[in-house]
């Protein structure tokens, strides 16, 4: 008998009805001779609608009380489906987070996972119940209830396969498994049947919303196998699996993209040893994440041009910071652009096929698209584009590549 | 300094607004030098609407589950008030009922506070911290969350003035006190000053909806002075006392009336010993409370007529009952109504004053109201009339008793 994990997003509890259809999901795995462990997010909408509550209280809503109000959204679903469980005639309940309990480590509104203990659920699954696990929350050290940051039921799915020892992780969402590329801007994306977690993590990295890489990044350290698929079709999805069981035969795997950066970019800094450093550091102090990064050397070779990408939300914050910063970097101009998009292409082939990134430019030059910026990995390679190209880059990568 | 528990009703926390309106009652209730504990219901309508959702997966949904889904709806407004406090510059935390913990015992959806644990909360307010506390939930031996029945909020509150041993409660909600009758149905009808613990007993059993019996049974049992007040005025409202404290000039304090009632009769009973316990017996056995009892002597002295009166919604299973145990106690007719109500009128002065039970029939003949069964305690007197008649009755009782 295996153990799995079912977990259900909130597109799939999202009503009555499709918390009942979950229910049967339940009971039809476990027929087929599992043993099932449930996890389960809020139904959709919830979240947000709690959180705008909060929002008419305060911009500033006390985390800790936040953790709280949100957690009350897997509260629902929970129970709602271990009753839809039991009305089959199954054997099943809830376990909210500070029943297992699920231990977290960190800030509320984004703490991680430390533990999940296991023995009361044990009991349970031996007597044949099926537990259903409040997803995205947990406790602190000091009792109070924590959640693992938006979409962190993934994680908790992964972590709780993690710590039982499941078999097999089972993603339920609204959509039939990962795709080459986004289906809504290229009509001709295809279900990918196998994908290793490396190009996975970058794939939900770089734009892919279907899992959250932190959960990603839990199913390849632990190499559980996860299964994203369709809480409304019988279809298998995608199967997220260690690299060498994918057929490698590919050399992309996938391509996506995000239009959530900015483009910073300061003209003529002196180019002495340690500048960028001081560019920098006072943006990691202020927890801004810097992405891609490019230095080129002007024609007078005692200046440089430093060019690098921010996420959107931060790009005012930045050029203050950088403005304020003027006494130790100088520069002559500082110029920016947010109507920009990140196309990436994913594949773990690249590493043994030299010329993707030839390739990948050529396509693109025929297209007349302009390149910003260029950031590469072993497995991938993003670049910074014109947001108004975006879908015609996709396309003809998506071409190039084989994927159509 | 003086400990009080402060509680919200549903409709004092049922929208954003009022639920900043709240925070600022007490913000001023400790300003004024008070240590402020709050307890609080769920935004109104938020249990409602969960237990609908439930009913569409099951009209049995699984209890337990159920008390799960239930608590949710304390569990946002409480959080939320306790933002809403923190945003005024206070500190202040919820806690859920298995953070305290408050421990409970008897069945799931009607359980009773066995203990509320002190400690976590007293070094929080001896930290100047507000408390806020969820009402109506707790959690049983097993861990699990549990609920004390609809409209258990008030009884929370006045568990944790006894556990914390705090000087008084104030009940907010959205009336400005006990009415001496309903304002709905009689124009005159006076906000009452101070009213004995026993007189609300009888009150809220019987129609005045402010506050729960069993909360109004804890603060007389522990002798916790309770204040009902509206969250919407300044004005003060009803002290609950104990009776050395209110001033009896007033033989009857208020006058209820409720519709919930239906009078079964059987007819020509035979009159033999046990006859009444041969009858009750078996609606006791199914959870069948029978209120009023009234046993006539019918002209042929070997029989007899037996009337008594149900809830309403025990009606059908009642007639039910004494259909199939007719072998045991048989009677010519089964007869019924259930247009009836009943009007009553409280007052712990009634003992000290003889002739009131005599000045209220005279009344109501006055008005052609016949009386269909009467029951009296030594501080009330019910009687069952037709339910039309219900707001004349009220009107001239009202007058009667020098309450307009």
């Amino acid at each position: 008998m295996k153990r799995i994990v079912i977990k259900f997003g909130g597109t799939s509890v999202g009503s009555i009805e499709k918390i009942v259809n979950a229910a049967k999901i339940v009971q039809k795995r476990q027929e087929e001779g599992n043993e099932v462990m449930v996890v389960v997010s809020a139904m959709s909408g919830t979240t947000n609608d709690l959180v705008n509550k909060s929002k008419k209280i305060s911009k500033n809503f006390n985390k800790p009380e936040l953790d709280v109000l949100m957690s009350s959204g897997e509260q629902v679903s929970c129970s709602l489906l271990a009753g839809a469980i039991i009305e089959l005639g199954l054997k099943a309940r809830s376990w909210m987070g500070w029943q297992i309990p699920i231990l977290t480590e960190g800030d509320h509104a984004s703490s991680r996972i430390l533990e999940v203990k296991t023995n009361e659920v044990i009991n349970f699954l031996s007597e044949g119940g099926i537990p259903v696990i409040a997803g995205f929350q947990g406790i602190t050290e000091e009792n109070r209830i924590s959640t693992i940051g938006r979409g962190g039921s993934d994680t908790s799915a992964l972590m709780i396969a993690k710590f039982f020892k499941t078999d097999s992780c089972e993603i339920y969402t609204d959509v039939e498994g990962i795709y080459t590329t986004d289906p809504f801007i290229n009509s001709k994306a295809k279900k990918i049947e196998k994908i290793s977690y490396e190009e996975m993590l970058e794939m939900s990295s770089l734009g892919a919303k279907v899992m959250q890489p932190s959960a990603v990044q839990t199913a390849m350290k632990n190499n559980i196998p996860v299964h994203v698929r369709s809480t409304f079709s019988k279809l298998t999805g995608t199967f997220i699996v260690s690299e060498d069981k994918t057929d490698s035969k590919k050399v992309v795997t996938g391509i996506t993209y995000s239009k959530n950066d900015a483009k910073v970019t300061l003209l003529n800094v002196k180019d002495k040893p340690g500048v960028a450093a001081d560019i920098f550091e006072p943006l990691g102090k202020s927890n801004i994440n810097v992405d891609m990064v490019v230095q080129n050397i002007s024609s007078d070779e005692k200046e440089t041009d430093i060019t690098f990408t921010v996420k959107r939300e931060d790009l005012s914050k930045t050029l203050k910071i950088i403005e304020n910063n003027r006494v130790n970097v100088d520069y002559k101009k500082l110029i920016h652009d947010d109507k920009l998009s990140k196309v990436s292409i994913i594949g773990a082939g690249m590493i043994v096929h030299p010329g993707v990134t030839y390739k990948m430019f050529r396509a693109l030059a025929n297209e007349r698209i302009n390149i910003l910026v260029i950031s590469t990995s072993e497995i991938k390679i993003s670049v910074l584009i014109d947001e108004n190209v975006t879908q015609k880059a996709v396309k003809v990568l998506h071409k190039t590549f084989e994927l159509d």
